[in-house]
């Protein structure tokens, strides 16, 4: 028996209609659509954001396969670790889907903004695609849907982009900040107060453009001085728009 | 009278089906489709790449306004120069949308790729929509869709993703690559020997993948020691990936 395909699928950043005809088209045909979830979302009965975005366009026969997240916010009691839960979890994932596929199932993998950048999607790939036929459709990020949201022109000609983590330790930021021409730092949550910080020590603040859950529903563009920092969600980004080019 | 809206829309990096519902759903309610072209395609009776790619959504009464670049690669003669001209040829680009936009009617200008992202629309967006009511469509960049059609996760976790342009000097793309967790290397053709050259110096040739005209019929993926450095196209990238997480 022929082995199913596995099918990466950018379903872009949130807004439905941002979804590309390639991969509605895929993901329609598919027998077997798989999805990342977090735990207390699952036990809700509700199946991610990625899932959201194309729920409207499923039919009723497409088989839903969550992969649901093992790790909560809580800190784990030695000897279990971050790194070694998720790894473990995502062979357990990519097994889930395996079996799909040596059934001869393709498995349709959706995956908020593009599966190569940033995605849990890239998990999958590296344990599988060697393996099976594969196919992977890049999706608009969640980058070019903030920049479009907020109407600021990205990067000009031969300017450089910096696409950051908050995550990142300060003195890294500071420097990588410095360097850039035009930067996005993506990953803020907690983090964005310490990135808030370093924007005004090197006075670039004034540039930086926020936007929280952009082309979602619930998408809200904020000054940056007027963001609290206790509520910036991690689906937020911050802008910083290569200087323009009077072309 | 109502005045037009500017539509700025992403139509993907080449293949006509990675174009969203979104842009699709703009694209054929406009009235007038604006599009860049290069003086000798426009001569020849063709439409430039982006129109390429949306040629065939296009309904017989939507009217076409090509924006035809006056500039070749032939050595200007002082006192012209680049900078004045291609400014000058904005202008009247602008000029040009902004008599429809007057006279109520929208002008979707299309994109290869996004239009935010190094596209020739941002030129007219910074001219005209403080003027007029604007939206912007994001697209899939060629960058994801080189890093799709590898089949190379790009960037992992907490990595920094660097977009370089080839055009840069040696030493400065040399830097910038050295301090790269993932990188991108955009607008090749000319400086493909350079590129390639920096990235045997630092160690990283062996990590790179070379693609010319990503997701596009004439796509073609060569190892990066057999591209012919005098016959790299403009669009063609280099795609450096993040060090693999196992995850």
């Amino acid at each position: 028996m022929m082995s199913g395909r596995l099918l990466g699928l950018g379903v872009g950043p949130g807004d439905p209609e941002l979804i590309t005809l390639k991969a509605l088209r895929l993901l329609q045909a598919a027998p077997v659509v798989g999805y990342f979830v977090a735990k207390a979302k699952h036990n809700a009965g509700q199946g991610g954001n990625a899932f959201g975005i194309i729920e409207q366009h499923l039919r009723a026969e497409q088989q839903r396969l969550p992969l649901v997240y093992p790790v909560t916010t809580e800190k784990l009691a030695p000897p279990l670790d971050y790194e070694t839960l998720i790894s473990d979890f995502y062979d357990t994932a990519a097994a889930q889907v395996a079996a799909h596929l040596d059934a001869g199932r393709d498995v349709a993998v959706i995956c908020e903004g593009d599966p190569f950048f940033y995605g849990s999607y890239m998990y999958l790939h590296d344990r599988l695609a060697t393996r099976y036929p594969c196919e992977v459709v890049p999706g608009v990020c969640s980058m070019l849907g903030s920049a479009a949201v907020l109407g600021v022109p990205l990067v000009y000609r031969n300017q450089s982009l910096s696409v950051l983590s908050g995550v990142l330790p300060e003195d890294e930021l500071k420097r990588r900040l410095a360097d850039a021409d035009a930067a996005v730092v993506m990953k803020l949550g907690r983090n964005f107060d310490k990135v808030r910080r370093v924007l005004r020590e090197l006075g670039r603040d004034g540039g930086a453009h926020y936007v929280e859950r952009a082309t979602m529903r619930e998408q809200r563009i904020v000054a940056l001085d007027e963001v609290d920092p206790m509520a910036s969600p991690y689906f937020s980004m911050i802008v910083i728009p290569g200087a323009r080019w009077q072309g």
